[in-house]
């Protein structure tokens, strides 16, 4: 990989923030955009001059429901498009989370957004704080420890894999649930109680807390009147969801939907998985 | 033991309520005494009948600086004197944290307060929920995961060893300081780093993270003024505590004294703690 | 799945005598053919009445090399095609590990053989003994504890996560290598020093125990001058396998491949692998 | 600590090689004595200079029970009293196991044999490989894995503290016995079954694997005719053992005694843990 960089981080959260500093650690020449909120490395109150980076790093998510860049911790409005008119084909322009409208944008323009939130080592490297964050959230709103609490994890997938090491790492009484014999296979092997997540009915009063990991709605209203009173339920799983959260709400079970868990919990570790993303695409292309 | 108990719960907070519940769940007979703000099991007005108690439980710790009965969950006020003079020889009587004071005027009366809180069982199995609300905590102040944080515990008594056990669990690179060789011995063979108490200058800067359970200044100005921006500190030893606050604070360290964590992160849990040592105080006693 | 079925167990090594006597348990009955030396239950001294049976389970690897049924604790030679004979399109015969002649064999009698040594839960399952031989090799082997060992597993497929896992749970020092982005994000994840297998050169030298998961000649003479004395290595890849083992013994390297552990380490286990998996092909046939 | 040392290692195994090896790599000029079948390092083949060293390191145990010294690697006879005879009280005296004998024909020559072996973090360090050795003996008799096996590790002392952590993390399902409140709290603190020793009788057909570090005999006649088929005994208990073993060959109950595993099973590891013990003996001396 070449040595250094020109690299222009613009919008974004704190995670943009710390991707800057770490870039800037790295020996790489860093300007940042749309960040002014925060101690800025090389603060760029313009475009002008983004068309001279090697690199471009665009926010996760790219733009808000605006078409604007996703840019909280700035004042500025700036459109996607005015950002990626100073761009050009040569530089490599990542960013996260993109919608059919801003490649098409940029496709427009002869350019190609690489999306690093589309990359399976991030999505791995994020189940570590989405994991993590579920158990602080559980910790915080159970009155019982989760050493040898009763807890279900539904999914043996990227998060219910982590998740259920890590409530077994803290002493936990884990059982997983999947569909498949080659996932209830591989959840016997790591030693937690294994359940197959379409006869979970009758079973779920024995648990005191039930992450749901899974995106299709497993937590129906049958399935929440059977809970224990008290028990907690987290869901991890992204839009839709898992969980039928009206029918929680009318039998008093306590749910929670716990999105975007990186971001949140670990804005600094996402901000270096962000990191090596993007060196991974750097080295892909040659770089 | 004898199947079922005439019992009082007087005072306390949460962990009472649990305790009273649990003790009806067993099959006791349970009568609640200055906790009028929970749904109570048998609510008692008044002191009246607590002489015809089997087993009287007073809270933890049984008095406030006032010397009335600690009982946060109550309007009233109760001397814990008054609630003496209602009391026999012939009742077991447990009582957490009991002052000399306390223990003089039960004495005067003829009566043992038993104090639960003083036996070593309950003190191990409270480093549990300690070792998890400092885990909590963590996760709660840090932006970075513990996993693959570099953290310190300094101590390996019962808060440390459970605690070091949460944190290799969760990821985090594990390294713990003592002072004996018998604690360094110990500290390896489960595998973390070992460090001695007393050479920890010089290296304090490598840690994101540094939890003391030593009931001692180890972190004094001078170590504190070691530490890499952005490392937390979470003092978990009773007072006078481990840390130089006022130190850290004009170092711009941020350090947190964290006590009594038991009741505050799991209060059923710790109600269950405390019946299951009642429970053997109770079969010490031929009950 | 059918209450009661009518079993015949024929051929194979302690595993199958294991299945047979599991199956019994189960309230099935059982017969059993080539299995006399151990202490049988049902056992037949002809095949006569094997075209009753509603399921046959034939041994893992079916046949021997010179296309007899394999039966190590028999005195008898019956061809595979003399057992086939006797069968019919209608019953369940499941075979371990089946040629492509014996497919054939099969198929030319109108009879299907399930292999469930092809299914993916059997394979996960049979990772766990095979993880657990390779650790006994190590232990029998290794004048060192695997405490504190420093270790190198190659691959992190089933064998390689499962092998990990119980190397860090025994307190061994964890590096694993992979090839794919996605791999060392698990291997990060899971907390074990990653290492690219392509860049091994030059680091060969760190490590007390070196096991190899992957079916490629990743450790050929070039690395293996690498080692340290004294440093071992265990080859678990199958045919051709992944060591140059005329290298290593001219350079006085201790290079141990094994195969087929399961059976070896753990028969017991192995039945009863062997045993879930007939039940999930008899459920998927509705059975 | 003296950076260079004159040290001489008479008599011993594997385990006294391998310290002097470590201890030359350390820097000091280093004798041994009594192991020539070994690659020696400076091997003396009399004891005329051994009064010029510093320290002395002499074999475990010290003696065999002839009264010479402990040397199974040498075809010399030397009488631990000749040893003795050349040293002086200014030199530091380093034995393992040192008989009243022993210590008392030191003692008449005014010397001190400081017993390495009696000090808590060796043991504490020599847990270690006494609870793999376990491990492996499990692993090589057992026809199960110790994954999913039933295991009872009986006390919870040192090695069954760290056999217990070991076996967990191998996915065996853990229970441990002890007799005090005090043992039980950390043993439930650490997520195993917790059973009282002294009511084990009726619940010992629900083990694979016993396990006993205790030295008296909880596992008599009586208890042993509980066990089920093929249910493995190991005792590491030392003299007279936990296990009534007349009793488990009547009953076909097969019961292996595993002493002294340390030096069997890791020699390296032990000869390791000795010098880390020896460094101790010296820095507090104020060498």
């Amino acid at each position: 990989m070449k040595r250094e960089w020109n690299v222009w981080v613009a919008g974004g959260d704190l995670r943009q923030v710390k991707l800057a500093e770490l870039l800037a650690d790295d020996g790489h020449t860093v300007h940042t955009y749309g960040l002014e909120q925060m101690d800025g490395i090389g603060g760029e109150s313009s475009l002008k001059r983004i068309g001279q980076a090697d690199c471009v790093v665009l926010p996760l998510p790219v733009t808000g429901e605006d078409g604007m860049l996703n840019a909280p911790l700035s004042e500025r409005k700036t459109p996607l498009t005015a950002v990626l008119d100073e761009l050009n084909p040569e530089q490599v322009i990542c960013a996260g989370r993109v919608t059919p409208e801003a490649a098409a944008e940029a496709n427009a323009r002869g350019l190609i957004l690489r999306d690093y939130f589309a990359r399976e080592e991030l999505a791995i490297a994020n189940a570590v704080p989405t994991a993590e964050g579920a158990v602080q959230i559980a910790m915080e709103e159970l009155p019982i420890t989760l050493y040898d609490a009763r807890v279900l994890v539904i999914g043996f997938g990227r998060v219910g894999k982590l998740l259920a090491h890590r409530l077994a790492g803290l002493g936990a009484r884990v059982t997983v649930s999947a569909r498949t014999y080659r996932d209830l296979a591989w959840i016997e092997a790591y030693g937690y109680g294994a359940e197959q997540t379409e006869e979970l009915e009758g079973w779920l009063c024995g648990y005191d807390l039930i992450i749901n990991t899974v995106p299709a709605q497993v937590l129906n209203s049958t399935r929440l009147a059977d809970l224990s009173p008290g028990c907690l339920v987290i869901d991890l799983a992204s839009k839709p969801g898992g969980v039928d959260f009206e029918a929680a709400a009318r039998l008093g079970v306590k749910a929670i939907w716990a999105l975007s868990l990186p971001g949140k919990v670990a804005p600094v570790t996402s901000g270096k998985i962000i990191r090596d993303t993007i060196y991974h695409i750097l080295q892909e292309l040659g770089g």
